[in-house]
């Protein structure tokens, strides 16, 4: 069986393994105060430019959305979003669990712009009965998004200047943002995110780690916070698995090296699937690909090769995702092409 | 330096190390759905004798504990619980967080009988503005409790019979339930429990995990558990790494083992506190030891060995926390020796 | 000035006050122990044909669309409704702020139907994945809705039916029930209602009391009902305001009566509308209507009659909203007739 | 049957009635922009002395305290009040329900101190980690307190001090803040407490009105307050009711004199026990009378009177309330005498 069906099928990157060995019975402070963490801190802070920011890690991607968010966001406040955000489908309503409302904005290819953001801003304060009414409190983004898309460094400067200019935090979910640094195609770095944003996480669960995200807010972090993750039970108390992970994962460039893998393993992926003759249902430059598939197809695939099944596309074909990760061998990649 | 400041500061048992190595790129489902934690499920409901029991694995102590008494209570309703809980002190407010109150009860040495939890009851109900008021919802108690203290099987009896003729959930938090379960003062097994209560949870993170906590349900199960635990933040993409952690844990009896290492090591050192005329502060059958020490003693011993400060003692002495764990060894217990 | 900007602009009908100053110095027990409530909620029982039928008073439609929601659904559950519904727009985000996600549907004049539902329900459970999002857990609609639309019987029939078969509460928003009643175009009665759905409430606020709003389950009330009210801040201590404007809203069908008064002025005013030649955005058989009006006339108007902006139309046209109430005289409507 | 068992036994003061009658069909912008609300603002903030502050009207006293008091805190912080507080014992859990703790402390006939305040938050932020912990955010107390209570300028002033330099802010239940003013034992003015406090509101609905209470925060309003009481569906549509009433209280001194009514009728009532050789439990300057029965008498007394059950002082006597009001008149105090 080949294995494409997600970017968290396996463990962690075989670095991360041999630390945690090498480490395992010294003993350390508990609850993120261990000599792993202040270590991880320091060099994301230096990767993003940012010698002031507040580091925290998390466990996973829900948990982290909601405590960054429910901290960023007053009471009567929602976050907008893509319609296709994480946030809105498939976080079983956790924002909401948490009291705010999910705004969704249309988007395009899982992206929303600088000026739809302005557009819902404008509307909504020029409507006399605004008070009545969620206001838009934030800014939610993925990079890449949930189609494997990216934002350009134009996209994203415009929607960073409306946001202060509306006075809206811009946070930037970047539960995959390894496979979008490694990209080609992609011409944002983490200096340029940490410039551009109000808050982002840097994905540890689906690049490389056991589990863990690195939640950066490059300018200032949300008062009280630590007890903010505590409260939502988001806290680690041996916080060195998620220090030493990011310690890992942020030394010799292994972080980008990782997303590199997945990267480059989904774009030979592409051209084989291109010479075969295949369509794709949108043109994704990091680690996910949508195939539309001949129903017989798919059907006779699938018992060679795990995939995820996408949406139909019509009577007789389907879209479904290959993903690849910082795990994804090329020799799988080249026995996928021998089956399509 | 010596280490007894808690029962967290080190990594994990080394069986579970060498196994996360060994399966680190078997390719598994995510969520929860992986062969592990379906086989770590299996053996956690032959060892509590409860072939029907739902069984899931959380992160850490709070969120379980929030996960689980939001779970069981209507929003109207508190929990019960001893005055020195866990929840009502150290949860940084994640049980109100919830939007449930937590109602303390008078503790000795850290547990509450059941007697209190019936006339809290009756009194509660007796009084004609009771619905004005929060109604008891359900019991929590520790055990070992934060002073390491254990519950017979008797009192445990009792408070379970109460619980049920009051209609209230019994729930208890074993976050170092190993160390109980390897006390020879204890007379509750594992299958005890699980006829006793209506919840437990089953503490990796103290006994020899990286983290997780193993939640029981030995009779039903809390409708929509699963998507709770997501909209929480609580549920790991990479469900394998709690999974094979507990399917380690409860192969060979490595779970009791490991217990059985922090209660003998805490014996050892509680002969050694007696021989040099040391009292302590609670009579305690687990692995944490409370010692009424000097503080002039406390400052020397406190350049060489870390402790956990507990509380004034009177003016010239203080209450300390010696903590053992499933990683001491008895030669940093016989070392301690030589400095008190 | 012309006052049609709303049905919530006077005071209350004049049986109400009378009664206020009547039964002013009689001393009465508080929340709701009184004899005015007591006899309110029988006649509302004996109204809906539902001797055994939970009766509550709360003070205004948000807060009782929150209350009830809240009460009705699990945490993990949000509750399907027409995207124009009140819930989804205009109440501040009371029911996230309660922790539940809003499931709007696409909706035909302010109304859904039992096909959308079952649709919904059937694709949702559906997906594999949907332990991961957040579960429909009741429909709520408005009748009459904020369109001043109204369900049929049939209509009402047929989602009652898919509600049930899908164990979905079926809620009903009466803020302006009344005109429902009244309007010679429904032909649902309150006992068609009280058998079609799971709660619902009839509305005092809009339909001729100072506040107050009737909440009933005509099968079976919530667990612990009076205490989610009380802690949701929305229980008055002086219950006997609230039960007195109910006890007379019922008594010699005066709550019908008010009704009526609101639907036959808002007949003779689209009468008028109609003689003039102007067009209608939507039909509306109850006591609101919207009327298409040139920007000039718009203009000229405003300046002698209140009415609501509702939406623009097109460069030229806006749709503005006239609402007569139980208090709109007939003159008025003549007095407006020689206007436009 | 003589009425002495609270002070919301009877309707409005008869000035209020008799402008909702003249009132009544005057129409009026909804929620909160009518006449009488804008009136009704200014002669608070003038009775205040504060020309800039932020006044609303809300509905109930359980309902004030939640939307108040979650609107001061970060989530992660708790509400410091006597253990005897209402939000403390008589709310159903209101302030847990919005996800705050409630943190008891120790009273003294229902009031505490400035040294407890200061006292618990230097505890707190001694204790290294308290970032584990409920931060005390602000202080509730009750003026007069649940027993009828009254703190002196200098406790106030002392109060005030400390939670600025501590940075919390001061929160004042007046629920029957009529009957402080108007007590001769009392030293406090509006003005004081506006000057003292951060927010407070002024109790109409034991004082006087049919229902509602009137928030001020002297200094500055909390962000979006506004919605946030629509959030919490505590927004009257036809705030006229609420504006009319506290506009009426505020002239000529109404409140003020309703206030007197209610402490003269009680000083007599407590001479009359005096006289007759009675106890108190409390000494209460007020219009809440805590004596001390015989259960013999209480018993032969309650079938001629109406007063409350308060708590049992030992085996033969019982501690019970005789509560006045704006109501109670003079004989109905002369004809108890003659009962006891």
């Amino acid at each position: 069986m080949l294995h494409f069906v997600n970017d968290y099928s396996e463990g962690a990157c075989e670095e991360i393994l041999r630390r945690l060995m090498e480490t395992n019975l010294q003993p350390e402070s508990g609850y993120g105060y261990d000599t792993f963490t202040a270590s991880a801190k320091e060099k994301i802070r230096r990767a993003c430019g940012t010698p002031e920011a507040g580091v925290y890690f998390l466990v996973g991607g829900t948990q982290t959305n909601k405590v960054v968010i429910d901290s960023l966001l007053a009471p009567y406040e929602g976050v907008l979003c893509a319609a296709s955000g994480h946030i809105a489908l498939h976080e079983a309503g956790a924002i909401e669990h948490s009291g705010h409302k999910v705004l969704p904005l249309a988007h395009k290819n899982g992206k929303i712009s600088a000026e739809q953001v302005k557009d819902y801003v404008d509307a909504f304060f020029a409507d006399p009965t605004y008070p009545h009414m969620v206001h838009p409190g934030m800014v939610y983004i993925s990079h890449p998004t949930e189609y494997g898309t990216l934002y350009t460094r134009e996209e994203l400067a415009a929607l960073s200047e409306v946001c202060r200019a509306c006075k809206l935090p811009l946070y930037l979910d970047g539960a995959r943002l390894g496979y979008a640094l490694a990209s080609p195609e992609s011409d944002l770095s983490l200096r340029d995110i940490a410039v551009l944003t109000d808050a982002f996480y840097i994905g540890g669960t689906k690049v490389g780690a056991l589990m863990g995200e690195a939640v950066v807010f490059p300018k200032a972090e949300p008062k009280g916070f630590f007890t903010r993750v505590k409260q939502n039970g988001a806290l680690l108390a041996k916080g060195r698995l998620t220090g030493l992970q990011f310690d890992t994962l942020f030394t010799d460039d292994l972080y980008y090296r990782l997303g590199e893998n997945g990267v480059k393993t989904a774009r030979r992926l592409r051209e084989i699937f291109l010479d075969k003759g295949y369509k794709f249902y949108i043109d994704s430059p990091t680690n996910q690909t949508f195939v539309i598939l001949e129903n017989a197809k798919m059907q006779a695939l699938s018992e060679k090769v795990r995939f995820d099944y996408w949406e139909k596309y019509d009577e007789t074909h389907t879209v479904v995702r290959f993903c690849t990760s910082f795990a994804t061998r090329m020799e799988s990649v080249e026995a996928l092409a021998a089956l399509i």
